[in-house]
């Protein structure tokens, strides 16, 4: 797959939408990671005193019935994304109970999903052992997926809207949960055509491939972007792909994003699999001078640090 | 102080505008106090399709070059507030070290402050003992007070702005920290002044009465709004003053908020501190009843449940 250039101010303010999006739905990581690519891009020329970045205003929908849901249970969303901000999940969900919009869909069902997380693991923390909490299950799957499976499972293939890919990325986390990898794998890729700039699906159709084979299957259902180039080069690396084609793209991408921390780790990766520790070895070294609060990828940097003593 | 009857859909706005102002800048319990008293209003008449609640726009400073700088640093604060959401407080203050809008240097400072406090509970841990740790410090707040200090402590007496008022609020954080009441009560004065709807900013105030003297001292140097009401009613309850005017204060002001389980809170913890237990059950119990997953003063609500028995 060829890296996509594209145009590099419509990127900018994708990443920053994507950042408040991602943000808006208290999908934390996502956010953070389209938050360092947005920076790690050439800083666009300064506007015009006053004028706004496009992306200024809240990314409120383009379909006009979800935005006027939106406006309308905008007080109502407020609050609950004021108690997730506070760790009160429950509460979270239960004030968007009644609402329509699909962001308050997708907040009163993916804070559910956390709290039952939070349960899970804190009834998992009650027996001893490291295998002993592996039959505790999230009790509000079953929920969750009975209100998103009409919303978002098409049979007749139609393309999601953009407000629905969140949805669907909650489907497929559900999915994977119950460990059904192929139905997953539907639900997220249709969640990345659908809006591919939240990362945190990708992360996740990333978690259900194991082979090239599968990789290559997955391709074949994507749409060439910016965001698919990169699921390419990050999948290639955790497979050990350390050719020289995927030097080369990770090069490309290097031109639009030139001081990514993440495509920089990814190089270092590289050569980590390839047991090139030195070249990895200042690749980590050089990013942690930058961003010396960096954890990301710490863990490797440590192996890599052992190795080489 | 008479309760100040404000504009109604001016109010609805303000407070809307509040949760946003507080969660930009990472306040979360701020902005969790706001978008309660927000929705415990009654709903403003539907707006014609389409149009926009006002504080739907994120609430870009009023001020021109404040807005200009806010502007230009977008992205750095995107990135910046992802990262307090991920709860890297570090990283978040490291980000923002040389920006220059006053909601940048907010945040900057806010995360130092927060990051140095979860190293102090971190630290303090370590020693065994309920006193053991109380001699352990916030090792930021020096840091935080020299930067703070030439920007908000007005010789002159100037008014503050509303961007100011949420440093003056952290000035007055840092020097409750240094046991300096004083100057605490100040600076939490001044930023009231200049922005009221911080609750938590408040709250400090409250922190520092302790007699009617000192809320009467303190009552003469502020105005008299809503918020102002708010602050009199929740410190009269809090020194245990079960009078008749601050009843119908409260009256008055669940007439606006008619539905607040903040204010309905106000009135059970005054019949608690009357002794009438009954009455105090028979709200709490209705407050649950409305919002089975609410915490707050639930350790009121068992104490009375306790004392019944």
């Amino acid at each position: 797959m060829a890296t996509e250039l594209p145009d590099i101010p419509k990127l900018h303010e994708a990443l920053q939408l994507a950042t408040l999006k991602c943000s808006e739905r208290c999908v934390y990581q996502g956010a953070k990671w389209a938050a360092e690519l947005l920076t790690s891009m050439a800083p666009l020329p300064a506007t015009p005193t006053g004028e706004l970045p496009p992306a200024y205003l809240h990314p409120l929908s383009t379909n006009k019935t979800e935005a006027a849901l939106e406006a309308q249970e905008f007080s109502q969303y407020l609050l609950a994304k004021s108690y997730f901000d506070v760790k009160e999940y429950d509460r979270c969900s239960h004030v968007l109970e009644k609402c329509l919009s699909r962001k308050a869909v997708f907040l009163h069902l993916y804070s559910k999903y956390i709290a039952g997380e939070k349960r899970k693991d804190e009834a998992s923390e009650m027996v001893l052992g490291p295998l002993d909490g592996a039959g505790t299950q999230n009790k509000e799957i079953s929920y969750i997926m009975s209100v998103l499976q009409p919303k978002v499972d098409r049979k007749d293939g139609e393309k999601l809207s953009e407000d629905e890919s969140f949805l669907a990325w909650l489907y497929g986390i559900c999915l994977l949960k119950q460990k059904n990898e192929t139905a997953a794998r539907d639900a997220l890729i249709s969640s990345v055509i659908a809006y591919p700039y939240n990362w945190s699906a990708w992360q996740d159709l990333a978690s259900t491939v194991d082979s090239l084979q599968d990789l290559n299957n997955i391709l074949q259902r994507l749409p060439n972007n910016i965001m698919s180039n990169l699921f390419v080069l990050s999948t290639n690396q955790e497979l050990y792909q350390t050719t020289e084609p995927i030097h080369s793209q990770l090069t490309d991408l290097l031109v639009i994003f030139p001081t990514s921390s993440w495509l920089k780790t990814q190089r270092a990766l590289l050569y980590y699999h390839a047991r090139d520790f030195e070249e990895a070895d200042q690749i980590f070294d050089s990013l942690l001078a930058v961003d010396p609060y960096r954890l990301d990828y710490l863990d490797h940097y440590s192996n890599i640090l052992y190795v080489m003593e």
